[in-house]
Formats: C-alpha cells, sequence, structure tokens
C-alpha cells in the first residue's frame, strides 16, 4: 500500500463486515463483500494505517480476505467465528436511487458480536464507529475511557437506531468528536426542517463537530470554528451508492489520521476527500471501483473538486 | 439606485408581474407584489440598468408602482391595460416546502398580453425572457432576429410548458445563449437521471450554456469551458420560496450585464450572485427583503458563499 506521511497515526474502523446482494433499477450482483467496516477501512487505507475490529463467519470467502489484505489492513480485531456465517444483507434500490428496501437481513454472527479492543488497538488516536447498535458503539468508547484514553471518535447511525434506541443514541452523542448523519436522519433525529439548523442542533446535542450528507448534493460540515458546504463531484457513471456513505467516513477518518489534525481546515479538507473517495464507490457494486482507484485518482478528483468550485 | 460600474450594460426583463397569494405550512398573506418579472426585475437592478415589459391591469396597486420605480427600472415596457385586472395567482406549499399547489390562477390581462418591443427596447444587450408561454419566447427573439440584433439571451421555462408546448419550446432551445431550469424539470425535459447527463443532454438540444437550480441544494452550471457547482447560501429563516429562481434569474442576467461579459469566468460569478440573491428573496414574502436588502447585503453574502465553500 501507500507510504504514509510521517505524521500519520492509526485509524481504528468498528463496524459489520458482510457479505451483500444489491438490486438496483439497472442491474442486480450478489455474493458482494459489503458492510460499513469494510467500505470504510479501504477508504482509510488510501490515508493511514487502518485497523479493523469486526466479526465474521467461517464462509467468509477467501477472495474477500485477501481484498482486505491487499489494503495492508491490521485485520487482528477482525473475529472470526468459524461455526458461525457472517452478516449477511440483502436490498433493493427503488427507482432514481430514491431509497431502498432491505430484502433480507441475516445478522449471523453479528447477533453475538461484542467488540473488544485489545490494549493495542485502544492506542489508537482516531476511531470511527459505523452504524452499529449505540449500544455497541457506548461499549467501545467505555473501553477507551476505562483505559484512559481520549481518541478523536467518529460515529454514523442509521434511521432504525433513531427509532429504537434513542437513550443510547442520544448518550452516545455527548461522547463523540465528529457525528455524521445523512440528510433524512438530521431532520428526524432533530425535528428540524432545515438542513443548517438541523446541523446547528445536533452540535447542541453533544458532538464537537456534525456532518450532514446529502449524496448527490454534497455535504455541510458544522465545527465549532465555522460552517462549510462542498458540492458533490460530479459522478455519471452511477452504479450503486450501497457503501458511499461508509467510504465517506472511512475516508473522512483516515484523512484526519493522516496530519494528526482536527482543526476547522483539517475537517475541511478531509470532508473534500471523503467527497473525492464516495464518488468512486457509487461508480460500481461493492467495493470493486473503491478498491482499484488508487490514490491517484482519489488525489486527481480532489483537484476536480477545487477546480468546480471555485469562481 | 446604485450608481453602476462603466462597463454595464442594460438588462431587458421580459414576463409576468402579478398580485399574489401565498400560504406556506407557517404562514399566509394575500396582496403581494409577485410575477417573475417583479422579482427578477428588482434582482436585476442591483447590477445594472433595467427595463421591464409585461403588462398590469388598472388595479395594480400604487405602492407595487413605487416599489419598482424606488429600483429604478425602466417600466415604459410595462403595458397597463385601465379597463383589465392585473394576473393573479394564489399558491399553497407542501409541507417543508417538497412541492406546491396553484390553488387559482386568474390570466386576467395577461391572457391577450403580447410583448412589443420598441426599438430602444431592442437596443439591449441582455435578455431574460421569464418564463412565459415558448410561443411568446420565441416571439421576442423574432423581433430581435428581425432587427439584425443578437442579444445575450437567458429563459427560463416551467413544467407546464414542457408538457404542453414542446415543439414550441424545442425551438426556444436552439435560440438561447442560457437556459436557466430547475431539477426536476431538467430530468423531466431530458428523460436523465442524473443531473449532470441532464444538464449536457440540455447544451446538446440547443443553449450554450445551462444552469440547473437545486433550490437548498445550490445550481449547476454548464458551459462549454468547464463545469461549475456552487453550494447555497445557508438560509435559517426560510419563509417563502416564491420568485427564487426568478430572483436568481435575474440577477445572473443583471451581473452579466453589469460586467458585460458573458465568458466562463464572469458566467461562475454570476451564478454566485444570483445565489446569494436568491436566498434574500426565500427570507420573506413577496420581494419585501430582496427589495430592502441593498447591494451591501449580497455582496456580504457572495464572500461568505467563498468563505464557505474554499478549502
Amino acid at each position: 500500500m501507500s507510504a504514509y506521511p510521517k505524521s500519520a497515526r492509526p485509524a481504528l474502523i468498528i463496524g459489520s463486515v458482510a457479505i451483500d446482494r444489491v438490486a438496483t433499477p439497472f442491474a442486480q450482483s450478489d455474493n458482494l463483500l459489503g458492510g460499513a467496516a469494510s467500505y470504510a477501512a479501504i477508504a482509510a487505507s488510501y490515508f493511514a494505517p487502518t485497523r479493523v475490529v469486526g466479526i465474521v463467519g467461517g464462509d467468509f470467502p477467501k477472495p474477500f480476505w485477501q481484498r482486505l489484505q491487499k489494503h495492508g489492513l491490521d485485520l487482528s480485531g477482525l473475529q472470526v467465528d468459524p461455526e458461525g456465517k457472517t452478516f449477511y444483507w440483502s436490498g433493493k434500490y427503488h427507482d432514481n436511487f430514491s431509497g431502498r428496501d432491505t430484502l433480507e437481513v441475516r445478522l449471523n454472527v453479528f447477533e453475538k458480536f461484542s467488540p473488544v479492543l485489545t490494549p493495542s488497538l485502544l492506542e489508537s488516536p482516531f476511531v470511527m464507529l459505523g452504524a452499529i447498535m449505540p449500544a455497541l458503539q457506548n461499549q467501545v468508547v467505555d473501553q477507551f475511557a476505562k483505559a484512559k484514553k481520549q481518541p478523536f471518535i467518529l460515529a454514523d447511525t442509521f434511521d432504525l437506531w433513531i427509532h429504537t434506541a434513542r437513550v443510547d443514541l442520544d448518550r452516545l452523542l455527548r461522547r463523540l468528536d465528529l457525528f455524521v448523519i445523512n440528510e433524512d436522519e438530521s431532520l428526524l433525529l432533530t425535528g428540524e426542517r432545515n438542513l443548517v439548523r438541523a446541523g446547528q442542533h445536533l452540535r447542541k446535542m453533544g458532538p464537537k463537530s456534525v456532518v450532514i450528507k446529502k449524496g448527490g448534493h454534497g455535504s455541510l460540515l458544522f465545527h465549532r470554528d465555522g460552517y462549510f458546504s462542498i458540492s458533490a463531484y460530479p459522478v455519471t457513471k452511477f452504479v450503486d451508492p450501497t457503501g458511499a456513505g461508509d467510504s465517506y467516513a472511512g475516508a473522512l477518518i483516515g484523512y484526519l489520521a493522516s496530519v494528526n489534525r482536527t482543526d476547522f481546515a483539517a475537517m475541511k479538507k478531509a470532508v473534500a476527500y471523503a467527497t473525492a473517495v464516495s464518488s468512486l464507490t457509487v461508480e460500481s457494486f461493492s467495493v470493486n471501483r473503491l478498491s482499484g482507484a488508487g490514490r491517484k485518482t482519489i488525489d486527481a478528483r480532489l483537484k476536480e473538486l477545487i477546480q468546480i468550485t471555485r469562481f
């Protein structure tokens, strides 16, 4: 993999590793490497040494292992339950990708997953909590607290937890450095009708900074030192949005880890890199385009993002 | 009004002048100055000397005349039918402003409106055709052609004409320098499912340049020399979107007229000014905030737009 800059510190990604089946209005594909941690860790690996905490079953295909290894990921925290089966998700996108239905979920080994961080993993100064149950996300934060570590913590969530695990989610929010959420979920969680107000409102709920992802319309960053709005990269070959948000968050934590900074300027650049990286994810099923693109392509897209937004 | 820069050339705005009644999910108001030409002309007047072509009835309230005059508009092309009544529109916005229903339209004097340009108005080098019937928009272009004038022509449209006047609209598109259209209409008109492709497709239908307006998500410019994407100004006091698109187009043509340029760099800056100006329009009913804001506020918002999008 890339030679990381001297400033780079390790990033730890905690979340699901899955086998997916995806149907879009135009095509479908199955037996895909999926899960938030897969997308996020590959994205982060372009910027900083990256560690994965998650769980898979004995059926996890060898090519998927090889794909993750190819990115130089530290997989020592990826538990294997040889008797169990890997988390399985099947989904179908609506016309024009305006939404999606989950057709089937088999939690399998994920049902009894409990993230346990070894002393070495607890040394990670940048942490991303994928959108697993808020109770589990809190368990991870508890382990850092018990070890008297204060890493920079980014968390993602999804609408199910807003509806079913609000107390745990509210507790989590008060412990976060950066909360990443999509547009609809930000309105749902705050009761606001305007994204700028939703972002401001979310910061009052605890997270030091907030990012609202608007899919094809870019994203918004709310930071103590200011507001930042970035356009989407102009994708014309749109194949499958699965994992876009996960690779966005992964690139974001990866870039912050690579420069070992979390000030407003670094955060803006991280959001720009996240935009560039997630634009690759949607150009193929699974992690194929994301994994194959290479850092040069990402840097070229970052440059393009600057060009198309300056006046 | 403002002292215009030496480079400034006159902008001509053709469209409806109306009396509106508007209901939003939070408030309602009636007897409002409305119509595309009212919003567009006031917006343009911040940048360049502006002329209006339209029609009103004998009932057009004196305060509305005064409001337009306050902006130094040349109203010699605003016909008055003393026997008739002014165009009346009443609309109601859906929850969260996701759409709107037209509750009542009385065309009144607008029914027999035929834009006739005097020789002096035909000298206008920058022209905006509001979203009136494409046949009427073509009539205006015909008059310039007959007078052997080639002004820079911007046109707007709306979904009704895409459904009912496609032949006239297609003819118009081939005669435009700049076509301004909103997100949903751009997909409807092109059959594309992706805004970047829709913009590219629209340019192939004739207009030299295309702007796609995405409301609270900003706008996209497709120009021979490149692509430009701008974020929305972060409005938190959202009152009424009526006229936002009209003031956007008016500011756009006004800025181009003020610098007497239409290259890519000028077009990008015009789009940025349009963004700043239309963000004012939505902060009140009617033209109140737009008209009261002043050029200083607009320039301050332009500066903010630069700040919040640079990284």
